[in-house]
């Protein structure tokens, strides 16, 4: 592995994705180590990475399954080897049950999730037609985040009877996703997010044994309930995805410092408005996304915060104030004036992003860099669509 | 070409872009008529659309220059047959030049825009090295919107001079793009930020020429002040992208109608929270974008307007209200609880996108529909990245 860094002789066309590898390792072996204290298995999300590349370091010392948002993911990482797949969004009627038929027939070891009585029909026809039998979760409501039904609903148990009920499907247990903790102010407030997402998961689990239902699974997730909570009692796997990468809006939740960033794009001053005190770049929002998760935090990052092109820390407080589709306005935070031409045309700059699942979503490749260099020593592909 | 509308038996698996090639060709014809009317040449943007198929169409009964964001739209569409690109971002020193010169040796007429003197130095240099000439349009700043020499300031026949001395580069005039028209609010605004466009542009071209430089090109153009223009006198040509397929930022601005949008997303409903009022989708931001253009217009449209499949107006005013990775939600605009029942599990609806540009860079290809149709008659690949 050799590196670059010499800024007159950059190997990169900017705008590029980096992905320092030292600081992906060190996130990867954070959420181990507090998962195999706290005694749960990880289930990788691989939403956030789409990268076999990233996923395989991910799933050292953990059971070998995966969470997936997509069935292009759900193929795609099959294909790479992996064969236990939970497709963590509510199973559509149409023409997705043709793929996750093939799939399973191909030897997928793919767990669908659903939340309605409507998809129950309609899988297990399906899959009876196709004479296959599919693992479902059922999907639950921890906090009204978005779908799911909620604990203590009667429709629990109806739709769990209506699985269990249908030759074509085995009922596998419950799942959930606490969102809403990406709305918490607080290192208390994560904490208890994370408490109501185990306690209320594990409720349903019991509602569930109580009627005489199988659940064995109890599946629960998110990066900052995962990394918050004190206790899995109860819990068969926790996912995550984001915590490989870490991003501004982890950062403003207290998830993790700034430093622990693995990704960010790296951009170049391509003119000066001197008397605005803007540095214009090459980076805009195709580079960066158009994602300002933290509009909403006590701190707001724009379109992200801009480091030296080796990672350090900006000797002016520039953020990334404005962006169009290939131009990013840089500026002061305070939106003072300062000496634009301590950044000359030419210069290479690093943005860290607001949300790592919407930036690295706009590449197709990561260029994979180590701590404090910006000369890529490996290219690591990703998916992307549908 | 047949099309298929049984709603189940969808040829697509959702979320899935939808291009209405009537709406498109409307729109194509729109624009070509009202640049015809008042003698201007259209070098249509590439940047929305990123596809030969669209933009040979926008080509018909045009000289056959296009506008270029991406050194990679560059490479595409000259491998894909055409000659005459100006790429419309401030090039930067560095190893985008490499590029360049790649292109240009290998017959490319790859026009390339500046607006200080770092940038006439560095290009000149790698050019002369080349032992190639370079166009070069200077970028003015019309309405302080972002990059571009200020009409007006001494740096314009400053850096002028810089690029006329140099015998590796050719100076052909100046360009300009008045961004700022997207905040417009009436069409008498629209109209003023049109006329400023051009008069702030045809100044800089005389301030050139009464200086003895060359200026052959004034260039010009945004979609909304080349639809709002009344003159384009001392105008070459007129550069625009998001006309082609519209979108609800273009339709809040009143420069088009929610029906002449071309662009969309096939999601499926995959679930209900009934007391709250909520769809939920299988078309997250991913799939839509995370633009949010619409937010500071009088309109604000959410993450998109819903539509039935075949495109026609919803019964209920719903617009997708927020959006995870893979998930949109629906709701009614007022936030009013509405029968979720007339939308069962499996509905397929039609998102009219915030922001075209943001919207179809998220899929690989367009599925080509008639109008009134969400069966794909063709599918038309599209690019990405730079």
């Amino acid at each position: 592995m050799s590196t670059s860094t010499h800024p007159n002789d950059p190997a990169l066309e900017t705008p590029a994705l980096l992905l320092d590898v030292d600081a992906l390792q060190s996130n990867l072996a954070r959420m181990r180590t507090h998962l195999k204290q706290l005694g749960a298995n990880l289930r990788p999300h691989v939403k956030t990475a789409k990268s076999t590349e990233v996923v395989r370091r991910a799933l050292e010392g953990q059971p070998g399954g995966i969470t997936v948002s997509t069935l292009k993911e759900a193929e795609y990482f099959f294909e790479n080897g992996i064969r236990d797949i939970l497709y963590a969004v509510g199973i559509a009627p149409g023409s997705k049950l043709t793929h996750v038929v093939d799939l399973i027939r191909r030897g997928a070891g793919l767990t669908l999730i659903l939340d309605n009585a409507v998809a129950v029909d309609s899988i297990a026809k399906v899959a009876k037609a196709a004479g296959i039998r599919v693992p479902i979760l059922l999907e639950l409501d921890v906090d009204g985040h978005r779908a799911g039904i909620a604990v203590g609903s009667p429709d629990l148990i109806a739709v769990a009877r209506a699985v269990h009920a249908a030759d074509s499907l085995e009922l596998r247990g419950v799942m959930t996703h606490a969102g809403a903790s990406y709305e918490c102010r607080s290192a208390q407030a994560l904490r208890e997010a994370a408490a109501q997402e185990r306690l209320r998961s594990v409720a349903a689990a019991e509602q569930l044994r109580a009627a005489g239902l199988p659940c064995p699974v109890v599946s629960i997730g998110s990066t900052p309930t995962a990394l918050f909570a004190e206790s899995f009692a109860g819990i068969s796997e926790v996912r995550a995805g984001v915590y490989m990468f870490q991003d501004l809006v982890m950062a403003g939740l207290g998830v993790c410092r700034i430093e622990d960033i693995a990704l960010s794009v790296l951009v170049s001053v391509i003119g000066h408005q001197a008397e605005r005190g803007w540095l214009i770049t090459d980076g805009g929002w195709m580079a960066l996304s158009r994602d300002r998760g933290t509009s909403t935090q006590p701190l707001d990052q724009g379109y992200g915060v801009v480091r030296t092109a080796e990672g350090a820390a900006a000797p002016d407080d520039l953020i990334v104030v404005s962006a169009n589709q290939e131009h990013g306005i840089i500026a002061q935070r305070s939106g003072a004036r300062f000496d634009v031409e301590r950044y000359p045309v030419g210069t290479l700059l690093r943005i860290l992003p607001n949300h790592a699942c919407a930036t690295a979503a706009q590449h197709d490749h990561y260029n994979v860099v180590r701590a404090g260099s910006y000369g890529p020593v490996e290219s690591w592909p990703r998916i992307s669509g549908w």
